[in-house]
């Protein structure tokens, strides 16, 4: 990690270099400047980021103001075979070539689609990362994965493949609301819990509505994301340490998207799934009852609670049999030995993620009690 | 290169190895023992390979005997994004993990589509190729391109990824018809062309009816191949060499599926192709006019005309605009300086490229006139 005299922070993670601060745009520009043909530039975005977030980029990297806009909906349903297919569709139409680049500017939708397009369009053009929510700077801008969902899973089909770079704008989070800003907490929060008990503690603490306070815990945070990365590229073995509250996570994700309820965010499903995993921890073992209890009341208090019934559970289980991280059929979490230190690959039975889901819907049934 | 006492030929492409010969499929069968559970392998073919290649694939590798047959249907339009879709969700129906191997049992349809739905799906399982047609065996189940069609380009999709290994079991090439053959034939040709006069030779002096004689010519060619691909896997330079006859081939092939006309074949619209950028290195002093004479001939002997008007020309040239190979918006060509000999990067103006076809019309017009 090093720190310029106009403070970047530059990381490496993986196959590709992190820039992070509130100067990282100029950079972006030198970098295009050199490497770029104008006419041959796309900006990735969706109706929000393509109008609260262009037009500072076009005034801190002017190289892409001959840049076309390609715009999509707003919203994971844009992460599809069809909206990929119609990017494909509308490069070819532009008859962008083995050299252009594709600028994703946007959350987690956005650099997972358009990392996706631009490493198979004619089998591979340059992508760039200009993240502008706190999910995308913290987490999934970050490391190569891309993907788009298929058949209800999400990232079903996708790559592992470096963008040229991520350049982390960190004024874009004035950009945001309140939801979009605890959508990436629950990332900065995981990363807490399974690599560093004084971040969980500064995140925990810190008036999240305070964007100079959050400013630095996004360093960190962009930070332990590198690093874990770059032990383990394409997710062989430590980099499973991130799955914690994935497994549960995902599978509440996509049940909300075939329910009638409006669909959670990536990150608020993650929270409930980080407090379904923190309880198998508890249960199998690892993780103390105390601290549990700590991450529990704090999850609570920061998300709002997911219905779902008894009968749902057959089919939650279903979505989690379908995850990546699953091998030779069994159910594998990353669960916590203590805040600061997860455990990867722990096999768990069906009837032990069953009493999870039934611990969460009395706590949901509570928490609606309390404050209906 | 190496033969083994039981005269398979094992040689590298890229980042790949390839075996040939006879007793390759034994081969097959050992690795998978080691590498892959039998509940997790699926074998993608078409309902020629199926039926006519898979019980001979089973009885050398009984190993593959629990694997699941994808069927998708034969020709040039299973390249698609649909049915990418379709085999996407069809691994998923059967949870299929990051440790299935896809086996591609097939021609060049069959590999392109296995290597890009294997290389995305779950973010990439593992692929192997069992080339069934010649075209495969000499070109396209070497060398990790991968690719779909999409917006009426071909290929405009995939990736470059290696797959775990090429198994050419030349004995396959009985279940071929003539057509299928000379479609292999003309990337044969095309490799003497541009890279060894001795195999452009014995190539066309070879009863290609005679599978004994044709066995050797086929070692031979998927050589040069994997030497080319040695030398440049990601397509940066010298890999173009092989791009002859492709660029106006290419053009052609996607004319043909949008008119009304039959769809041409890979290999003869690269037969096509070939005439033209003979004819253009020629014209542009690289090539002999005799050189070009006997490439010509040659190439008119065993291919049929293809009709197409001036009218066409517009249209033709617009889809060699959008061919992977251009750079800066020019055509650029690889083109013959002597045969066994290319040159990569040519520029070619659109005005050249129609007299090369005004000169193709000529021929084939000739052609009909003979062999009406």
């Amino acid at each position: 990690m090093r720190t310029s005299a106009r403070d970047v922070e530059e990381l490496w993670a993986g196959g590709h270099p992190v820039y992070i601060g509130a100067h990282v745009l100029p950079m972006l520009q030198r970098w295009l400047e050199f490497e770029a043909p104008p006419t041959q530039c796309f900006v990735l975005g969706d109706s929000n980021t393509l109008r609260h977030c262009l037009p500072e980029l076009l005034a801190f990297v002017p190289h892409l103001q001959h840049a076309e806009p390609i715009e999509v909906p707003a919203g994971e349903s844009s992460k599809s075979i069809d909206v990929a297919g119609a990017i494909w569709g509308h490069l070819s139409d532009r008859e962008a070539e083995r050299g252009a680049l594709l600028v994703n500017l946007g959350g987690g939708v956005v650099s997972d689609l358009g990392g996706f397009v631009a490493g198979t369009y004619k089998r591979g053009i340059r992508s760039v990362n200009v993240p502008t929510t706190l999910m995308g700077m913290v987490d999934a801008a970050i490391g190569g994965k891309t993907g788009i969902d298929a058949a209800g899973i999400k990232n079903l089909v996708g790559l592992f493949r470096d963008p040229k770079g991520v350049y982390v704008h960190v004024p874009f989070l004035r950009t945001l609301g309140k939801r979009e800003l605890l959508n990436g907490v629950a990332e900065m929060i995981k990363h807490g819990l399974v690599r560093d008990a004084d971040h969980y503690r500064a995140v925990r603490e810190a008036p999240l509505h305070d964007l100079a306070a959050l400013a630095p815990l996004v360093h960190r945070s962009a930070a332990i994301k590198s690093a874990v990365v770059n032990e383990d590229p394409l997710e062989g073995g430590v980099r499973r340490v991130l799955n914690f509250g994935h497994t549960i996570g995902h599978a509440l994700e996509a049940h909300s998207w075939e329910s009638q309820q409006l669909g959670l965010l990536h990150g608020e499903a993650v929270a409930i799934g980080m407090i379904c995993e923190a309880w198998l921890s508890w249960r199998q073992g690892l993780l103390s009852r105390e601290a549990y209890d700590l991450v529990q009341g704090h999850l609570q208090s920061l998300y709002k609670p997911y219905s779902f019934t008894a009968d749902d559970h057959h089919r939650l289980i279903a979505l989690m049999r379908n995850d990546k991280k699953n091998a030779d059929g069994a159910l594998r979490f990353t669960l916590l030995r203590e805040i600061g230190q997860a455990m990867v690959d722990v096999p768990v039975t069906p009837a032990q993620v069953g009493e999870a889901l039934d611990h969460y819907r009395l706590l949901a049934r509570d928490a609606r009690r309390h404050h209906p």
